[in-house]
């Protein structure tokens, strides 16, 4: 006897919803049926704008952020941002966490990654190079390498600090490591807590 | 300063999958980021399959699970299959779950719900009409109501166990209730204790 199974068209759905970053086998089923007990307007609709995203969305030229075909670039092209300080960023999703924080008004650089050599990734795969032709014709005063904590952070960090030292003037700093805001000292690793003295801010 | 945000497909993609079961504003960014990042194929390939599932899966007029257009029912057209025993359940995803526990061979029906008046879901909103006619044209000996064991689950059992009784010789049963397998009595509320209590069986 054979087991019974959704029809065809439901696994299929199932097993290309699985390979989203987060959604497990039962995720997916849940999604999946859900998706076809609500109907083809909505299923239509989701459908399309996947399509559409995933055809018309690229990287800008500049900086690396996210930039639809037929859109400026939202950094690159907005007015009123500070044109002399770069923030580099491994990762476009970084862009919306910093703006979030409202503390930063200047231009970004996605790298697109981080030196791992483990992975596989070394100076030539990141948007190094890029980064060297904005600051040869750009008129930056200050950078900032808003980096991961890990070891690749760091040696990627390090990297960047011997390539920027062509560039004399230049003001290079990174983020402070230290315990989270709203956290108690318990919240946070040794490492963290390392930092957190060492960068310790005088009150007085 | 406008604040910086994502491309509008991107935007348009995360507010249709942030309607998801499950997914909230952070996984819906997190998914959406994913698949532009994964590249066209696997977008096309993911809204092409949603596409397909949300036009061609329907339901089957016998036993109400899903059914592909050009397919069979799974079920109702499944060779080896008791014919004589009908399980009545509530989803067309229940039927997944009681096969997976491999101790039922025989046929479905789905309702499509529960009798809920706070719902607005009454007998007639159900395919209780298609299970007379069933039992009226079939030949079957036993029916067993695996609906939920909640208020909704029980009246619908006691309302269907009503109309059964129009037919004379059909044996009706529900689902035992009792502690998981597995689980130990603190794993169990109280209510379900109770039953487990009731139902208790017979060793010797």
């Amino acid at each position: 006897m054979a087991t019974i199974e959704y029809p065809a068209p439901i696994k299929t759905l199932i097993s290309h919803l699985k390979q989203l970053p987060g959604v497990g086998p039962k995720s997916a089923e849940r999604i999946a049926i859900w998706m076809i007990q609500h109907g083809r307007e909505l299923t239509g609709q989701l459908s399309e704008s996947l399509a559409v995203a995933g055809e018309t969305v690229g990287e800008c030229d500049i900086c690396g952020f996210f930039a639809a075909e037929n859109e400026e670039c939202r950094i690159c092209h907005s007015s009123g941002r500070e044109s002399d300080s770069l923030c580099v960023i491994e990762h476009p999703t970084d862009v919306l966490l910093l703006e979030r924080s409202g503390a930063y008004k200047g231009q970004y650089h996605v790298l697109r990654g981080k030196i791992s050599p483990l992975d596989n990734v070394g100076p030539d795969d990141l948007r190094i190079a890029e980064l060297q032709d904005r600051l040869t014709s750009g008129d930056f005063k200050e950078i900032i390498l808003a980096l991961s904590a890990d070891v690749e952070g760091e040696a990627t960090a390090n990297y960047l600090a011997e390539i920027l030292s062509d560039f004399g003037d230049l003001k290079v700093s990174r983020l402070a490591h230290g315990i989270s805001v709203g956290g108690g000292l318990e919240s946070a690793d040794e490492l963290t807590l390392l930092r957190a003295l060492e960068g310790r801010i005088g009150m007085r």
